[in-house]
């Protein structure tokens, strides 16, 4: 395992005191618990709070800001954080108008996020992101996955939160856009966790994994390797097979890099996907390529499509100031 | 060799058609001599162009927008581009103040870049970058190599043609920004270049190519991997060595990554150097991490350190708007 740390437990601190170093001016971090939150508290508004393990770097930490996430709760990696790093986030920031968890849709998170709920005094609720269509129920979840979809749930929830619209305004929405986006990702290498010290799992120098879940969980199914048209062609069927959009429909799409995949190659699999989308009748209107939420060093990438509507795109398009997304101000 | 390709000879244009497709609202893309340009040409203002063999993705076309680049050719993979190729993006992006071209010190992007001014009509004059410490001539330069600096000379000379400042103005700025940055970097793994099918390098499961070049050209020594304060003491002390800065001397400290390094290992670089900048009397005042200047999928990253002045630091948060940077409006 060749990775640029000093001593395993350490990594996690050392990286959030750099991320912390590096974006002062936006962020602030708090140790013991572990929690970093906007450098200011906000206006009044509902308090955004995200969080889950390590690992998946922008996200949630990069994505603390105006118009984002008021405080993000990062684990251990691929591990959850605990119920005492959301209680202290929550004390932090929130200030009348109550808490919104958006929690991606793992036994562990789900599980943990509940128990703070619980002991929280002040309003709260919660949105649970599962965007990834690969499969219904996986090895960490009840349910499908939230993956790299959450982005443009923490984006857009975010903007509306900014408004001073109420919790439970905001929560209905974070689940609607939930609902209107949809994932699928492809694995051509694996990760390894750190701790482990070896691959979480072995794929053949001419294998894929077809709908791999961001820890490495198993997808639908390995296959040979194939060119980039044809898998983008599996995602992109599946992605539409859960939307069922309506010829014309105006989309969001999303290419996401899980870390070891060069921009360029991303770029190669946005031009397939939105071909193909275009085939079919979907009008690309916004779009988003790079690493967002990202797999440790794993080489891959996932393809995101979200059904956009007045008020989804309205959100979208509002001003965001974060260390990984930023645009409008 | 796992890719995300459908023809190796279609890869280019595929990606390069994904990125247009993808910031339609920021850029245009020209076939057939291959250049980008900004969506609009600009109000009258020194022309910046820049290009270089395709891989290292942001750069340059990322670099292209308000506050940086009009323009940037794509060579093939590791390939210098061709003077047609700079001839046709000056004649689209040249509007009466001349035009400036910022090259990496490579061989054959010098040579090509020479052949394209002299065959200009228009004013011009050339910044090359050589910000890399690592060796003083390589496999494919003479004199020291240009890597991520490259980008914070793009980004201050950008600022600063806004302006409206003249190309002699634009050429001494660009030079002084050269001189006051110095960069290494480090690599775990090497990267594959398509056409090639194999690893450009071997390195064993428990080496690193210290000083490594962004075409995986061989740095100054191949040694036993270790921990991340080791490596990055001695990228900071070879830039340190070069600069030469006073006590208290205000820095910007980017930490560049190649592809394939998670950003949390980044963010573990950057506490690290950081650290040791601070101990060495240095003043960091502005900070970059992320993936800039890439090298496929390699795994590795790099340090740069740009000594500031206020004109320095004046136009480096002067506001930029390209598919890679992006701040100030």
């Amino acid at each position: 395992m060749k990775k640029f740390i000093n001593q395993i437990d350490d990594m996690l601190v050392e990286s959030l005191s750099g991320f912390a170093a590096a974006h002062k001016d936006l962020i602030s971090l708090h140790l013991d618990p572990n929690y970093v939150t906007r450098i200011q508290k906000s206006r009044q508004k509902v308090a955004l709070i995200s969080g889950g393990g390590s690992g998946h770097e922008p996200m949630h930490t990069g994505f603390i800001g105006h118009g984002m996430l008021d405080a993000a709760c990062p684990g251990h990696v691929f591990t959850s954080p605990t119920p005492d790093q959301m209680l202290a986030a929550a004390e932090a920031v929130e200030n009348g108008m109550g808490v919104l968890f958006i929690v991606k849709n793992y036994a562990g998170d789900v599980m943990n996020f509940e128990m703070a709920a619980e002991m929280l005094s002040c309003a709260h609720a919660t949105v649970t992101t599962c965007d990834d269509v690969a499969v219904e129920n996986s090895t960490w979840t009840t349910g499908r996955r939230g993956v790299a979809g959450t982005v443009i749930v923490e984006k857009c929830v975010g903007a509306l939160a900014e408004t001073g619209a109420d919790l439970a305004t905001c929560k209905a929405f974070g689940d609607k856009v939930n609902r209107h986006t949809a994932s699928m990702g492809v694995a051509l290498t694996s990760c390894t966790v750190p701790a482990a010290g070896r691959p979480t799992f072995e794929l053949a120098p001419d294998e894929l994994e077809m709908g791999v879940g961001i820890h490495g969980e198993p997808g639908r199914r390995r296959e040979p390797m194939r060119q980039a048209d044809a898998i983008v062609a599996d995602l992109v069927g599946a992605i539409l097979h859960d939307l069922q959009p309506q010829n014309g429909q105006e989309i969001l799409l999303l290419v996401n890099g899980f870390t070891g995949t060069p921009l360029m190659e991303l770029y190669v699999l946005y031009h397939a996907a939105a071909k193909l989308l275009e085939q079919q009748g979907m009008k690309i209107s916004r779009s988003l390529v790079g690493d967002y939420v990202t797999s440790l060093e794993m080489a891959g990438a996932s393809i995101t499509v979200c059904l956009l509507d007045d008020e989804i795109r309205q959100h979208w398009d509002a001003p965001v100031h974060t260390a990984a997304l930023r645009w409008g101000r």
